[in-house]
């Protein structure tokens, strides 16, 4: 009979886990031309080659090359090329570069994959020979390369997104468009009130979150309403024909700075031809779905519709507020479209998670009594700690299983390559 | 015997508040030539003649044009040179030019200042025409064109410092240079330490604040410890000399980039000549005073120095918290020095109030349910809540009776030509 | 009786050659404010303290400081302030840094004068310690800085113009504006034959001349067809309201990118008010007058106008061959107008000398076996053989005993600040 | 018996010339990796793939488009993507994004070749539809089109090595390096005088020339000498280890603000390792070959090297007097190699062709009475006559039968990604 510890069992049991993330960003990849591989418009937007390669590197140099006796890596120079931002294991290779590694070639960086993939299969098979201490260190390891390779998943789709778009030839991604229901009509914006007072923000589960989710923490919240629904294209069509855009008064002043310098007039994929709007997707170009809700917009313009509908957009902690009394509103849907279509929308409180990341009052600031991940991953998420706002939620391209009530993303307030859309609070 | 309203007998005892304010600017500009009048080496650093114009024009805009009969201004077309970044009343003339205005000369300018002078005398000499409604109105504008007057006196000096610094002769604003007592030592740096828990922030008195300090709102502090002093100048140089500026894991990202990117490696104004450190100031290039607190940092600097030695900085609550509690220590010497010099610090807390703006960990965001002044004045704060920080408690430059505890100032990350130090906490 | 040398004699008479050149740059002063001296728009267009100060400068750095025994500069931090682009005999100040020298004051700079002055003056008369080598030698630096400071007066009323022009008051440096006669009709354009062949180039005469216009050489001249007079405003207008700003089959490559990037569409200081044309000279803002030569504009402009008028422009080469025949059309008049006025033109060729700068076909090179300048001097012309276009006749802003048949004035293509007008060629 | 013009005989011949240059393309690009293709670090180094398309359009557009009844294009969006810069016949797509075409794919591009060549096969067998004209029209637009890939084929290879040199992993495009024959020395540094005099410039044969070489037209040419070789990488280290870089004096005004700007201290694929110094080549890293000719270095470089060596670089008529009286070194060898490397050298004058392109002092202007070719192709060479220097002679990648004598190519003076060597003059 057995004496094996409840952490290695669940080691064991992670392998699948592990395959089956990986596996999925290769579901991802396979509606992809070869030539597909290496796109990067600006430094955002990374070649899917890339994504490949790093989340690969993540596994390989955060886990491999601290518990492989006698470690080698797959290619020396990778640790290089495919580092992202970590200054602790050495210098990365140019962000806005990445499009220029054509060597090594896609097939090179297939087999780096498969290379990884059955070292880490060999190391959790084999895991009898760690300590009960370093298994502990791995499954955590683990747990955040795999959420890290979801990120990744989420970002393939959208970098992938932006770079077609500079093709006059508007590539699809999706050749099979989803029949879209014409029928559906959200209910009417409503806000519902919540009296506030003493709550706790953060994780506090047992489960795997980021360092930047804790600690959980005693706030006093102050009363506030909150929108049953995100905001809609037809709605915002609404703030574009009253000439929002030509309004400083309601901008925030970098905002109207931003807008004024770049010409932005509408969300990042809109367009119109013959008076129509329409809406680069990853199914190419299709009408402007005007049930659906608003995406690809910035913090400035959030704010700048906020401000012209005379609300405000919601504080991170109102957000998770609401989040976690509605978490049982995640979708569970496997197969989640790749835009966000008109659905129908019968809970009291709509769009929670998976529809569009919603853009918070709240900058990116670490929770009081922070602590970075130990180690060289301390660079994951508090270096970030600056510049950028809270988003929350979520959105149809976020894996689904890798999205929660106490999830903390982040952008810079001009940023629109990502889903991002409105929740209005007041 | 009279039937005066008390706002009457208020605004009447305010002219001669006006009155001093308006004076202290032009004590300020004595000792310059006429040729540094007109000084801007970047878009923030506005020339003297354009801060005495602006100051002017608030107050002829925001008060006479609104309250006058047949108001006439002074000059059509200062309507727009003069305006600073108020759409609402106009489109202001674009900022980084405001030196190629060789006209109006300074002269003029002087005359236009007399001119207002003359006419908001006026105003309040002969009040009793004016409701009571009008009164309280005129009561807040003046109060507000004061307090914006005073923002501008403390500009004039830091913007005129970085100006001359431009200039390999290193001019000298002030020409006595005052006694430094080389015998004074600071305490050792200490941390206070406060339980924290249920308190209240924000402005609640009945005197003047900006909108921006309220409304007066409850919180929830975990406890946390506080510096007893601003970090000093030999204090900074041990990070500068233990490499502090080539170690990326000490910084945020965006503070590390922007390092890399302009070369910065030490505080603005110091530079090294023979082996010996020294800083330009208002008095002309003198030897590094080591006693004296750090100024003209960033706050990636600010914040860089934090974790390398092992602290943070402290959030705007836990600074305010503080302050309400050693309010009384407010310097209240009448003439300020213009360069923070070593001071006898005998208090628990010290250097809390006109030492040195010192950055916190708070981006600078609305409070619950913030309310901007109303009509065009709203301009005034809430259109900044953006990518700037909060900064705390004056430097020796602010005016003495212009700061207050939950008085809230911001910075984008980035500037250095304001006196912004490093208060740490933990 | 006396023995004197001939170049000491003539070296007697230069003081008042020096005196005067020296006198009418103060005289160009005269209308200005003191705020007008250190305005500086553009690196290119120098404040006039520092062309007051510089042109005094290149007398003491490249006179004084060679023949004065025990010579002590004025200022020691002159030497670098006020070097333009002399990297031989230093580092110079950053060039578009310039208008933040508010000191040394207008006044100092005046003294600076003034004490160069009173040296050169006592060189020159007690020239007699000098050999007869030394005597040449400072024959010829004289006659460098004197037309060296002739080129600066130009330039301080074209960079004051540009400088004056960013001001929306638009100011005036000349209140007395000349009366123009509308009755002048111009010529109707006519082209005369030259038939070419063997002839020389450059300078041969005994005077002052640049470097850059010797040596005399010979080249063989293809026939070529040469137009009587400049192009002027009403047919500039007609080629704007033609599109010629709309078709790229017009542009050179460069000029077209150029005029894309920027939004050029007319002469720099051209503007409509009420669908009529305006233009801003020195005397302020005045409505075009339709029978003077276009001017301010830039290469790709001249270029894309001759191609649109079916011609080409001169080669530097055709535009002296004709200079020189028709030298003696150099107008003597003592007071310029300080812009281009409808003049009566009953030349065979008109508009030589003294209208406005004409762009040639040909590139800023040296010619065969040319030298510099030898010594510190030789900076002065030859290192910017590069990327310049040449420009012949002068502007009615260049002195008039500055300019001559063999002068070579060079600017980038894209310059349109110096008053630049279109020569046609066949 | 058969009636055929002269003109129609030529054409059918001209088929196997059109094969053989494009068969010539697909073996340039026999050594990629797919992932090769569509590589673009700067705008000016396009990817493979666009070089492949727009080589193609070239003929579809200039001579499929007019000549074929009914022409229906391959792709209607072709038209957009792969014109290059032809305002004439529509809007090109935006040049710096052609490595953000992954659509269409290589294999769509060989097919798009291939569905040309087919096109163009049936145009000349089937000719005789054609009038004698319109067959003259077709000659002259083949051969154009012809040259046109030729200089597409040299861009292949220049635009390969900058991108590839982008890649830490440094890949080879050629992977079998040439053996290096080490005892080869290059002989003295010698200059041949030649007297000059009337001479005549220009293309005036039968055969095809760009209409820059054109019209041929007589010009004096001073005497002058020319060195006997190019300068080698031997020498240029000299300049190198004599600080020909930090001197000021030796540079053109606009080429020192150029190299201080960018940093730039050596040629461009220049680097050392272990105080070694190597060179980047199309067969990857290789010791720098010292007898080897210098190459990959801007006209600033050239300029300054030839001022520290006490010379000057020729004229474009200096050279093609040369050229012309020494055509027949014309190197005929049929396998060029990818990287100038050491020859023996026997001639009197050495390196004239496709050894390195050679700068030459001349702006690259428009020849007396040059007349652009005409209609839609006119925009192929004049519209570039600004901004640009002549470069003469060819490098090793320089297809053999595309150089001629009267042959000028040009690029900007800071242009080092071609490969640009220095020949003296004097």
């Amino acid at each position: 009979m057995t004496n094996k510890s409840a952490v290695a069992e669940k080691l064991g049991s992670y392998l699948e886990k592990y395959q089956t993330c990986r596996a999925h960003t290769w579901v991802l990849c396979e509606p992809l031309e070869q030539d597909d591989y290496n796109l990067q418009a600006i430094a955002e937007t990374s070649p899917i080659k890339w994504h490949l390669a790093h989340t690969t590197w993540f596994f390989e140099t955060f886990i491999l090359a601290k518990l492989e006796d006698n470690f080698k890596p797959f290619h020396p120079a990778f640790h290089h090329l495919f580092n992202s931002y970590y200054n602790g294991v050495g210098k990365p290779f140019i962000r806005c570069n990445r499009h220029l590694l054509s060597r090594p070639t896609v097939d090179t960086v297939y087999s780096y994959r498969e290379y990884v993939d059955e070292k880490i299969k060999n190391l959790l098979k084999h895991n009898s020979k760690l300590s009960d201490h370093q298994r502990e260190w791995l499954l955590f390891r683990l747990a955040l390369g795999i959420h890290h390779e979801q990120q990744h998943q989420e970002l393939i789709l959208t970098d992938l997104k932006y770079n077609f778009f500079q093709n006059p030839l508007l590539p699809r991604y999706q050749t099979k468009i989803p029949k879209i229901n014409h029928n559906i009509t959200n209910p009417p914006l409503r806000f519902i009130e919540f009296p506030g007072g003493k709550t706790t923000i953060g994780y506090e589960d047992k489960g795997f979150s980021f360092d930047n989710e804790k600690p959980h923490h005693e706030i006093s919240l102050p009363s506030f309403s909150f929108a049953n629904r995100l905001v809609l294209n037809h709605e915002y069509l609404e703030f574009i024909e009253d000439k929002g855009y030509q309004k400083p008064g309601l901008w925030l002043s970098d905002g109207w700075e931003s807008i004024c310098r770049s010409g932005i007039n509408k969300p990042l994929y809109w367009f119109q031809k013959n008076h129509e709007w329409y809406e680069y997707t990853l199914y190419g170009s299709m009408p402007l779905s005007l049930e659906s809700p608003v995406c690809h917009i910035s913090y400035y313009e959030a704010d700048a519709y906020a401000r012209w509908a005379g609300h405000r957009l919601p504080t991170e902690q109102e957000w998770e507020f609401v989040a976690k009394r509605y978490s049982h509103l995640v979708d569970g849907s496997p197969h989640p479209p790749y835009h966000p279509l008109p659905q129908i929308n019968n809970y009291e409180i709509n769009h929670l998670f998976n529809h569009g990341w919603q853009w918070t009052l709240s900058a990116y600031l670490p929770y009081p009594k922070f602590k970075p991940f130990i180690d060289e991953v301390g660079e994951y998420n508090g270096k970030f700690m600056c510049n950028q706002m809270v988003l929350r939620g979520g959105s149809c391209l976020t894996p689904h299983d890798h999205i929660r009530p106490t999830y903390r993303n982040f952008f810079y307030p001009k940023d629109r390559w990502q889903m991002t859309g409105i929740r209005l609070a007041s």
